[in-house]
């Protein structure tokens, strides 16, 4: 009744309730549950927590396990063991499924080859729709996605594609030269997969196949993979603006979170550092005008938050790809004029107030100008630096928030004492 | 030759290369493409710029275009053009077209309904495989996915759900009764977007059942339109931390760049005057110890950022929606525990380096135990903040960056100044 239950539940849900279970449950589930069935379910368990799983079961049973599973997820699995661990459940798989995911093992981290699998289903351009349904009915158990059937030449060269729906459609004797589409499109094995995922969602594919140099099909991307390449991309970005590891997770501990977040937060502080040795050269100014003081928080906090908006709106832009150089241009161009406008209403707004509350107009007028030009340099920064970076290869997210926030406190520090240090006539 | 060629390109292409042409090369492909083929490219056209091409088409022609789209996207085309517009469009289409448009132009913006399309495929359970098949090949042309067919029983409530892959392997007099699966997964019309990709991305679903209160089959959400939502969402998060408004598209001139984020601007600067005011209350303390100004930078920015960070993992936590009353607990508790370790060493970093620097251990031992303090507090508030939004059933990426920047520089100046009062006889 347990194995039946439990099979009742989609295998997401299967995984939710194995991972909660104590070592005896799961000890009874591997009993009851065939290779394939465990397998349908570790797929999806959640990566970090599957070591201990991997390794408390019977290593044959493992082993079966593995080579059950889809290729790219048992690749997954593999890149959390040990390496010597990984060498036995190889030994002991059937070599077809052993060779396959040692091909797999040699992609690089974030490439199509890295979320590529192998259970595509192949057709040649020779047979006829009769055929290709019976073969298609041999291969449904085994495969990904039976939805899309790739057309191959003798060399495995990859010349088209099929969809299910017009394989059903299509009278029996077509032969699949006929009833192909030859635009198929396909991406290189070294494809970055944020890549990848754009192109799926612009056209909407399903799956998408993945290419050698000389073309050769090498294995599909299917879109739930893409699914989570896009939350982990996104989840990436997002950690960079705020400055944390993307592998900072809720769960984890409080030493593991500090130990992640403390480089940026040590390099922060000697930037801090730097900023107060720039302010502490303008000790003098400072001595004769103590009012000063008060508003560098306004000046600095402006210079961060109008920074990292404009970064933002760059990083985003330069993430979805659609960016030539005349449009990086127009972007600077465009976040220059925006910081300018954004500068003067801010500017007037403050010198206004701060006039009011002060009663000095100098003042006011000081700390507006101070405001209206850190406003513009800093929108500006916020754009021009994922600009550059991206023209350096480098992925612009890194530019994060806390590095432009840092970067525009200097700047604003220096535009307002260097314009305090230049008008204290007017001041004292 | 020019609709060949263009015909054989993919929708999605079609719609780049339409978008870069004059009106005099657009109006030939309106006469030149049927209604339905124009269908499929204004799919993939970019919703903001969608209004001229629909207002320049003949309205007859524009009117069968919508018709002949899928019911999804019909639905924001229109949600994009004026009321009577939309009412003319409705008025020329077939009846049967224009009623399913008028039922899904209610749904709220980012709900289920919002992003569900009706060319599903539903058949009844008492069919055999073959009736479904040739069932199936006639609706094919029109069903936004043939890979799921939804079953429901005479009311037209969903009652199961057979893949094409079960289907074509399964005997033809098998009746859709007993090869369809009973547990069929569903979301309620109004349910957010957000959580309806969550549970296709953890499911892997290809489509998923869109039902009513009573469980009537309404319609159905397709992977390709959940991409799309992964995208926005991610976007929206991002922009809420960057304190940027999601619609700030770098495509946009200055201005409209600049009113959408001249609010938050505003807001931040009397926020900013609001600190200024805190610190001019210390005025007596920056007149005796003249030097404390030089580290208000330092001390402002590391509550700023070490509040971003823990901001960011505790929005991304909520998000990702894996969090009950114990998690959230747990998660304020680590933020503490990570504040106070954080907090210590940098406290100890620079307490040396301050000591080092002006020779004045007091001085260093305030500089340092005020960014102790703060990165205990800031790191705290920027987890407690948006547990709170989320408690009261606010979007917690509300509590955007430059906010909790904002709130984290007001309590790091009140420690900071708070501590050197308290201890100024030490630093004179
Ligand atoms: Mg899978
Ligand atoms: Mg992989
Ligand atoms: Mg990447
Ligand atoms: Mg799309
Ligand atoms: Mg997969
Ligand atoms: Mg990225
Ligand atoms: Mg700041
Ligand atoms: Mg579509
Ligand atoms: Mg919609
Ligand atoms: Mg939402
Ligand atoms: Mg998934
Ligand atoms: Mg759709
Ligand atoms: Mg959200």
């Amino acid at each position: 009744a347990f194995r039946e239950k439990f099979l009742d539940m989609h295998p997401y849900d299967q995984a939710l309730f194995f991972e909660e279970q104590q070592t005896t449950i799961r000890q009874r589930v591997y009993t009851y549950l065939s290779p394939e069935e465990m397998a349908d379910m570790m797929e999806h368990i959640e990566l970090e927590d599957i070591k201990p799983f991997m390794t408390e079961m019977d290593p044959r049973y493992a082993a079966m396990v593995i080579g059950d599973m889809a290729t790219d997820d048992a690749v997954d699995i593999l890149n959390e063991l040990e390496k010597d661990v990984v060498v036995s459940f190889l030994t002991m798989m059937e070599k077809k499924d052993a060779d396959e995911i040692k091909q797999l093992l040699h992609y690089e981290e974030k490439t199509a080859g890295s979320i590529m699998t192998t259970e595509f289903v192949a057709v040649y351009q020779t047979k006829t729709v009769k055929d290709t349904m019976q073969y298609l009915k041999a291969e449904a158990p085994e495969a990904e996605t039976i939805y899309y059937l790739y057309v191959i030449d003798e060399d495995k060269h990859l010349v088209g594609v099929v969809s299910l729906r017009d394989l059903i459609v299509a009278d029996g004797d077509i032969r699949i030269a006929d009833l192909m589409n030859e635009n198929v499109f396909s991406v290189s094995v070294g494809k970055d997969q944020e890549e990848v995922a754009q192109m799926m969602r612009d056209y909407d594919f399903l799956a998408l196949p993945v290419v050698d140099f000389q073309h050769h099909l090498l294995g599909i991307i299917t879109f739930d993979d893409i699914l989570d390449v896009m939350d982990e991309e996104a989840s990436d970005d997002y950690s960079k603006l705020a400055g944390v590891a993307d592998t900072d997770r809720p769960q984890d501990g409080s030493f593991a979170a500090a130990k992640k977040r403390l480089p940026w937060l040590v390099i922060l502080s000697f930037l801090g550092l730097l900023t107060a040795s720039l302010i502490s050269r303008f000790e003098k100014t400072l001595d004769e005008v103590a009012v000063l003081a008060i508003f560098i928080p306004l000046i600095a906090g402006m210079g961060g938050n109008t920074g990292t908006q404009a970064l933002a709106v760059a990083v985003r832009g330069l993430a979805t790809g659609n960016f030539n150089k005349e449009g990086k241009l127009k972007l600077i161009l465009r976040e220059g004029v925006t910081g300018l406008i954004t500068g003067t209403i801010c500017g007037i707004v403050i010198t206004a107030v701060v006039y009011l509350w002060q009663g000095d107009f100098f003042l006011g007028l000081l700390v507006g100008l101070s405001i209206m030009t850190t406003l513009i340099v800093a929108t500006l920064a916020g754009a021009l630096v994922p600009v550059f970076m991206d023209r350096l290869n480098i992925d612009p997210a890194v530019a994060s928030g806390p590095f432009i926030t840092t970067i525009n406190d200097i700047i604003s520090i220096l535009i307002y004492f260097g314009l305090a240090t230049a008008f204290m006539q007017f001041l004292v």
